[in-house]
C-alpha cells in the first residue's frame, strides 16, 4: 500500500493568507490563517508552516493561489510574480521563487479566482462533467475563473470578468460606481465596497428585506446573462463574501431566467436553474483546496 | 506521391447556400451559390453539386456549416438538426442525414458562426497561436464562435454572444432595439436590421460620415470589452456584412482601448490593437472554408 501523498496549498489574499496541508478535501491535515503583512514576513510565515511537513511527511508540492494581478505566462521572465498591485510593498513580488528556494519542492502558481474555479472543478465529480464551468467571486473585488475543455483559461492575461460593462439605469440607481478605472462596470456597481458606499452600511449589516439585495441580484444577473450568452457554460458557481447573503442566489436565478426570456432552449435554464447557478461545493475553501489540486496536478498530471 | 484529398464544404444560410470543393484555401476546385428554398430542394441542389466529385474525385468528407439554432450534442437523437428556426419549412430539419444518405461519406456538422471561427483558426498559422480566439459575425444577426484550447466551445447549447446586454443610453439613442426576445441586447442594438430601423436606410447606403457608424462602433466595442474581460482572448476576428463598412474596425479598436482604460496590462491591447481586433483573413469565405476544415478534421483528426 502506497502512502497517500500530502500537498501544500496557499490562498494568498491581500488581507489574509490561508495555508493548508492536505491530501484532498476529505483529508485535511492542518490549516492556518494569518494576516498579510510584508511579502518577506508573510512568505516566511507560510514557509515555517509547511517546513515541518516538507521534512517529516514528504510534502510533494505546493500550490500558490495569489491575489492579482499576476503573471501566468510560463514563458515570461516574471512568471509567478504579483505584478502591478497597489498593495504597499507587494508590487512585482516573486512569491514562487521564495517558496521554491525555501522548501525545495515544486510550486504551482495561479490567480486566486482561477484556483477557486479549479478547486470546484477538480474536487467535485459532478462538476467534472459540467465544462465549461465559470466560478465568480463576488466580494471586495469581482472576478471569474473559467474552465474550458478541462483546463483553466489564461488567454492574453487572464479573465477580468468584474470589468464587464452592464446596463446601469442612473434613474433607479444614481450611484456612479466604485471602480477607479471604469466607474460603473460590474465590479464598480456590485462589489462589497460598492454596496457599502451606495447604502452607507457594510453589506453584511443590510437586512434581507433591504432593497440593496434586489439591486445587487439584478447586476449579478446581468453579468451572468452575458457569461451564458458569451460562453454557454454548463455550470456557474458563485462564491465570495457577498454571496453569503441568504436568498441572494435564488433572486439571481430568477433574474437570469427573466433576462434570457426563454431564448436559450435548454431545460437546464428553464427548469433546473437551481442546479445551474450554484453556491460553491467547497464553501469558503474553494481557493485553498484549488491550490491543493494544482499542487497535485503539478506532480501527477491530469 | 499521394493525391491531395478533396473535401466538400457547405455554408447553409437562411438566404443563400454556398457549396465548395477544395483541398484548402489555396486549392479551391469549384464553388456555387444558390438561394435557400425548401429544405429538400436546397439539399438536393447541394447533393447534385457534390455528387460528381464524390464519384470521380473521391471526395473524402463534407462539412456542413448551418444557420441556427442547431443541435450540436453528438449524444442527442436530434444531433445535426436545425431546431426552432422561424424560417418557414426549416424547423427541425435533419440536414446531416440527408447528406450522408445521398453521398455516402462522413459529414461534419457545425453552427455557421462556429465554422467561421474554426476556419479562421485552422487555416491561419498565426491564429493557431492566438487561442482563445473569438470570431464575431455582425450582419443580419450577431453571433460568435469561440475557440479555446484548440477546440470550438459548444457548452450547454452554443454561445449566443449577440444576446449579451450592454449599456444603452436612451437619451443618446432612443431606438428601443430590434431583438424580439430582449429588445436592446447587443444584436438588438447593432445588427444590420437595427441600423436600418434606427436610421431608415440600409446600412450599406449610409455614408462613412454618418453618425450611425460611431454609434455602431460604440456598441460593438462594448461587446468586445465584455468578451475581453470575460475570456481574455488572444485575438478577436470581426466578420459579417456590417463589418464591410470601411473604417469601422478602426473606430472599434479605438473605442475598445478607451473602454479598457489601460486596465489590462498587455501591449497587445495598448500598442498593437490593430493586430488584436482584426477583419477575417479568409474574407467572406471563413464559413465555407471552415466547413472544409471541419470535413478534413473529421477524416484526419487534428
Amino acid at each position: 500500500m502506497t502512502q497517500t501523498k500530502l500537498f501544500g496549498g496557499i490562498e494568498g489574499g491581500g488581507t489574509k493568507f490561508v495555508c493548508m496541508v492536505a491530501a484532498d478535501p476529505q483529508n485535511i491535515v492542518d490549516e492556518i490563517r494569518f494576516h498579510t503583512t510584508t511579502p518577506s514576513e508573510t512568505i516566511e510565515q507560510a514557509v515555517a508552516f509547511f517546513e515541518k511537513y516538507a521534512h517529516t511527511h514528504g510534502l510533494a508540492a505546493i500550490g500558490m493561489a495569489s491575489f492579482g494581478p499576476v503573471d501566468l505566462d510560463k514563458a515570461s521572465p516574471t512568471f509567478g510574480h504579483i505584478t502591478t498591485t497597489p498593495k504597499p510593498g507587494w508590487a512585482f513580488t516573486d512569491t514562487i521563487s521564495q517558496l521554491r528556494q525555501a522548501l525545495s519542492i515544486p510550486v504551482a502558481f495561479e490567480l486566486d479566482v482561477n484556483a477557486a474555479a479549479f478547486g470546484e472543478y477538480y474536487w467535485n465529480a459532478e462538476n467534472r462533467n459540467l465544462d465549461p464551468l465559470v466560478y465568480f467571486t463576488i466580494g471586495t473585488g469581482i472576478g471569474a475563473g473559467v474552465i474550458v475543455h478541462g483546463k483553466l483559461v489564461h488567454g492574453l492575461v487572464h479573465p477580468e470578468a468584474g470589468h464587464m460593462r452592464i446596463p446601469h439605469d442612473l434613474r433607479a440607481d444614481p450611484f456612479p460606481g466604485a471602480c477607479p478605472y471604469h466607474g460603473d462596470c460590474f465590479e464598480g456597481l456590485a462589489c462589497g465596497p460598492a454596496i457599502q458606499q451606495r447604502w452607507g452600511q457594510r453589506a453584511e449589516k443590510l437586512p434581507a428585506s433591504h432593497p440593496a439585495w434586489d439591486l445587487e441580484a439584478s447586476y449579478i444577473a446581468q453579468a451572468l446573462n452575458n457569461t451564458i450568452c458569451g460562453l454557454s457554460p454548463k455550470r456557474i458557481v458563485l462564491g465570495g463574501g457577498v454571496m453569503q447573503q441568504a436568498g441572494l442566489v435564488r433572486l439571481i436565478q430568477q433574474k437570469v431566467q427573466k433576462l434570457l426570456n426563454n431564448y436559450i432552449h435548454s431545460t437546464v435554464i428553464t427548469e433546473q436553474i437551481d442546479q445551474y447557478i450554484v453556491l460553491p461545493s467547497l464553501g469558503n475553501r474553494s481557493g485553498v483546496l484549488g491550490a491543493i489540486a494544482l499542487a497535485r496536478q503539478e506532480i501527477e498530471g491530469k
